[in-house]
């Protein structure tokens, strides 16, 4: 800590650029957010500070674009048809684009205001990143789950309320409210505007717009300009920092136990405690992101799609939103590990038993829809780069190769699991009719949905008590168990 | 984080005021309090250490009451008759208050010193906050327990240790030691004093007070001057620090899950993983605390008590030690959602059915002893205007008002199970003389203790996991079922 | 914060010694470390960085030895017969020690390195260190797994692929993979070198040794020189930080929830809490270790193994790399509390039914392997010392006081289980041939693996709700009701 002190006092009284002293050219901001600012820094000062501490208040289009290659953050190749190229990326920068393809514009002091900002917006500078983005499953998280109908009956099930008569649960049918506070919170919800609505304060009476199924920031969102994804679930609004969206934070707030537990995981892993513990010795905010001079230890961003070079300015790996672009193996199973698939739209597939499902309930695989051997090795070798840069490539070799095993246990596992459940359907302890609804049924979701992805997470990152205590092997040996006990005591054949 | 440590540097060098440089009066040791840390500073080193680095140390009551009013951290409007005034708030300052209210008052080297430093010890110079804190259900904690027969029941019926003979479990009767580690822990213990001790160290021999039921600094602890409250639950000694009572691990220790999971909430939420990722660039320290200024995110306190303003010092929401003050509903239904409650203690309340609780245990409300709707009103325009320091009106009474939906959707999860619960009674699947003794019975703890409170937490703060599968509606319709089929499989009608 | 960094300033530009100005006396690179560092800069970038912002960059041996005898980091007395003792602590320097005794030895680039830095390997150095952890179970926690055939059992149980055919579990035989990613992840495993693979890179092919169960870091890993433990499980490579095995997160790598929650109890606790809030304040990297001046609040290391010292320089607690060496009871029970073993191999052990475990099934001590209380009271002396450090004798002997009751309890409440259990066996409802595998025994081993272990860490490092309802009494007693009724429902007498 004091020696990291000390280097940044000395660079930053000897340093003449950066964004550590004020840069030889000064950044104004248009008049239209000067505007802005004037009222919303009383009426609304927190998103208002957190946007003056950002690099966007401090950056114009025109200043961006002019870094070198490796530098850049953004990706526009042509300015010249950008509105206030040169002042600060401020509110109305954001705010005003594409307006007339926006259901939420709205007159605003004399402007057409957005009230959402849109991938499609932040694509008039970031456009590689929106349309890598565009590609994955994160972008089509909604319709991933909206769209398909198995995945639907189990969101359906689960979160409608129950009661109980005559010895039956009765379900309260589809609940749409507890939905959006649960699966499309993380997935993302349509957004909609439905009318118009009155704020009274110190100003008057101003109208806005009225949304529905917000707030929400899930990755899959649908906006009211029709695009997808919520570029603020990683970058969050309005500081935008790519600081935030490296810290492995962000990525905990949906991948985390019982379900996705990365984020656990990661911070029970020798990476994690590294990281926990020199968090502050590290540089989140450098672009390029150097590893052993800004990176001391990975987060998930560094391994899953962060631009990185080493020291003498060799890239290491390229930058990609599509964050399949490293994977080359799907262990959040559903139900049996697969190959990544070849789109991000899930909901796409079929199965040889034409479910929109990457494999069978019994493991058959659908490999029309799933990456070749070939783009798997590719993929592979992409994450071995990576690795490579901290350990040797025995190392790296058997640790990747780990993966091949764990999912083939898991799998069997999970094989296991159901053959107990279709036991129970054929002697009467469970009704097959929704294969989601009953104790054995829900008992079986358990087997895939925490303990085999548990287990696998764990070994793709190094979380042992994943993989053994917590949701790992003891869980998954138990609930077999417990699956066989319960049809033997249901049973009614 | 490096142009927040430029500022600092900056500011360091030229600011000749605040608590950077030396305080231009500086502030003196008392002669007792000199004497203490003379010997005490080889003795224990950590607590004077830890007074040493605290505001206490470098401020007297006479320089505190010359701040402004929204920068005053004192509520005492007269200081004529505090002994030592013009000194530092030292060891003998607060530790030799109202002695003789004090049964841990004890002789010691020629004084009168207190082993424990009470809330009315503090409320010499922060009456405002003593008196706001005494209201509260924090304060009564140990009472709304230990007078409260239902509570009481499930307390001993958890805590007694079992055996097991002739098929049937033997509880072992009331277990005061397991229910001061557990329960106690946070709502408080008793402390009594339990006549004299002899310490053998280098000074010889030294007679101090034997407590028992302590250590604790549980937030409802009875202190040996009959007080209620222990002010380092959150403000811990002796750095009483107002920036770790404004950091969400003090709330964590004791509002966590599976019980109560709003740190946990808080941390997945995109609240938090802001504030994990940006933390070092906010201050904590600063009175009062400015939006968009010291606070790039809410932490649990600026949302439910702190002094908040926006940047021309304009208040946004008044400090309170009263934590209700800007909450209209009770999500920690017992058993089901409630308003919040009239006065801090809880035991006082009667049902339609007898008992003290805020609801029957079929759902009924206790009207007479919660806030009515006119309350509830002010109460919710408290918090709102908190969240709109940052959001829109629209996002705001779109968040808040989930909250109606999702207790009344766990209210109805939380009665179907105890629909369930009935039946197993009156089967004979389990027996109703003690509620919370046998699995059904306990499942049902589960619906309303874990899991209902965790739907309603996830949507309150926006954590969608623990609404979903951690301990979510996942667990919730499991649980059910789970009953269903215990009730089929023990019934004896 | 700013207080800090204020003081970090000034102290950083006046002082003319300490690691924040260059020292005066420069250390070099040795000729071979240069070498390494001339390729591995570009081709392992994160390594080299990491190890440039460590203390063995700036140290040699021979400046280590002249420190003063409390600031020493090193142990060995004599360094003339240390090659390169003038020169920085490089690559060269401990990848080429006792080669002969390398397995993992190899020619590479003219020089003969070991893949492997072994805990005989740091020796050179530091041998008080090592020999204290060759003598801790932590040093042996792969034989006490492996050599120990009930464990050994348990372990191979759980990790087993199982399949379900006819209504019955088929276990699918020892699964060494799933071994390696689980249990012996922690405990260590067995490095074996099988044979040279090639390595293709910018510079050709390069023939390095091939090692299998690598990588790992477990604490009893088996080295290929012979030497057991690995001093990266805590001082992880290439930093071998101080200030990261000092903080909790390296602890809880292994000792979290839920077989072994300490460091989730210490989160939640009011140590954990400060230590959250007031991480930055506290100074991880001195040595010696000073109470009320570098620590404002203890973590792990602080109270089990680091020297401590007051203000004014006595010692307070002596440094020891053997775990056990302030731990007088083991709450960790296995499967009851227990005196700490005599020595750390618990593999050695025969209790009363001739089975390697220090308590039989119903609680039966192996008195003659266990220390006796001569020995458990000086233990306990060594950790008083600590607590009193900030505490008074009172709150301390309380406190501590507290393990004797809550081991008592717990017992009980396994103990309880046991009974079910055997009264199962005894009904047909599970079979005693292996005591691991059914659902009931796998609810035995939940009383206490999981809740008797985590009720009485929550008493010993006070985190109230690992005692109350994560894991705890309500667990746990609910967790007797269950095997009861599976009892019931099972039996086929």
């Amino acid at each position: 800590m004091k020696r990291t002190i000390f280097f940044l006092i000395i660079s930053s009284l000897l340093s003449t650029s950066g964004n550590i002293l004020p840069q030889s050219e000064e950044i104004k901001l248009s008049a239209q957010s000067q505007e802005c600012i004037d009222c919303h820094s009383s009426v609304t000062p927190g998103i208002v500070g957190d946007w003056k501490k950002s690099l966007h208040s401090e950056s114009s289009v025109a200043s961006a674009i002019r870094k070198n290659l490796l530098e850049k953050r953004i990706s526009v190749k042509e300015i010249s048809k950008i509105e206030n190229a040169g002042t600060a990326v401020g509110c109305y920068e954001c705010h005003s684009l594409n307006a007339t393809s926006h259901a939420d514009n709205f007159e605003h002091f004399g402007y057409k205001i957005n009230v959402v900002v849109s991938p499609n917006d932040c694509k008039t500078c970031h456009p590689d990143e929106v349309d890598q983005y565009s590609e994955s499953k994160k972008a089509n998280a909604n319709f991933n789950l909206t769209k398909n109908p198995v995945y639907n009956l189990l969101v359906e099930t689960l979160t409608s309320t129950k009661d109980f008569l005559d010895g039956k649960t009765i379900h309260g049918g589809r609940n749409d409210s507890a939905i959006g506070e649960t699966c499309l919170n993380c997935h993302g919800t349509e957004i909609k505007v439905d009318g118009m609505m009155t704020v009274k304060n110190a100003l008057g009476d101003i109208e806005v717009p009225r949304l529905t199924n917000w707030p929400n920031q899930g990755v899959g969102r649908i906006n009211p300009d029709g695009s997808k994804g919520s570029c603020t679930s990683c970058h969050p609004r309005h500081s935008f920092s790519i600081e935030t969206a490296r810290k492995p934070y962000t990525c905990g707030q949906c991948h985390l136990e019982p379900d996705v537990p990365a984020y656990n995981i990661y911070k029970e892993s020798k990476h994690g405690n590294i990281y926990e513990s020199k968090e502050e010795e590290m540089n989140f905010k450098s672009v390029p992101w150097v590893i052993g001079k800004d990176i001391n230890v990975p987060t998930c961003s560094t391994c899953h799609n962060s631009l990185l070079t080493n020291g003498d300015g060799e890239v290491i790996a390229q930058r990609s939103h599509n964050f399949a672009d490293r994977l080359w193996v799907r262990i959040f199973g559903l139900v049996y590990s697969h190959p990544q698939t070849k789109t991000g739209k899930t909901f796409e597939i079929k199965n040889a038993d034409g479910l929109p499902l990457p494999t069978t309930f019994t493991g058959k695989i659908a490999t029309e829809y799933l990456i070749d051997a070939k783009e798997q090795k590719e993929r592979l070798s992409k994450m071995k780069s990576v690795c490579t840069s901290c350990h040797s490539t025995n190392w790296t070799e058997n640790q990747l190769g780990k993966l091949q095993k764990v999912n083939e246990d898991t799998d069997k596992m999970v094989l296991a699991s159901t053959k107990v459940l279709l036991e129970g359907w054929e002697k009467g302890a469970a009704d097959k009719t929704n294969p989601f609804d009953e104790e054995l049924e829900l008992l079986w979701q358990n087997q895939w949905l925490f303990y085999a992805n548990s287990i696998r997470h764990a070994t793709a990152m190094m979380g042992p008590d994943y993989g053994a205590f917590k949701n790992g092997w003891f869980e998954s040996t138990k609930n077999i168990e417990k699956m066989k006990n319960l049809v033997k005591v249901l049973s009614k054949k």
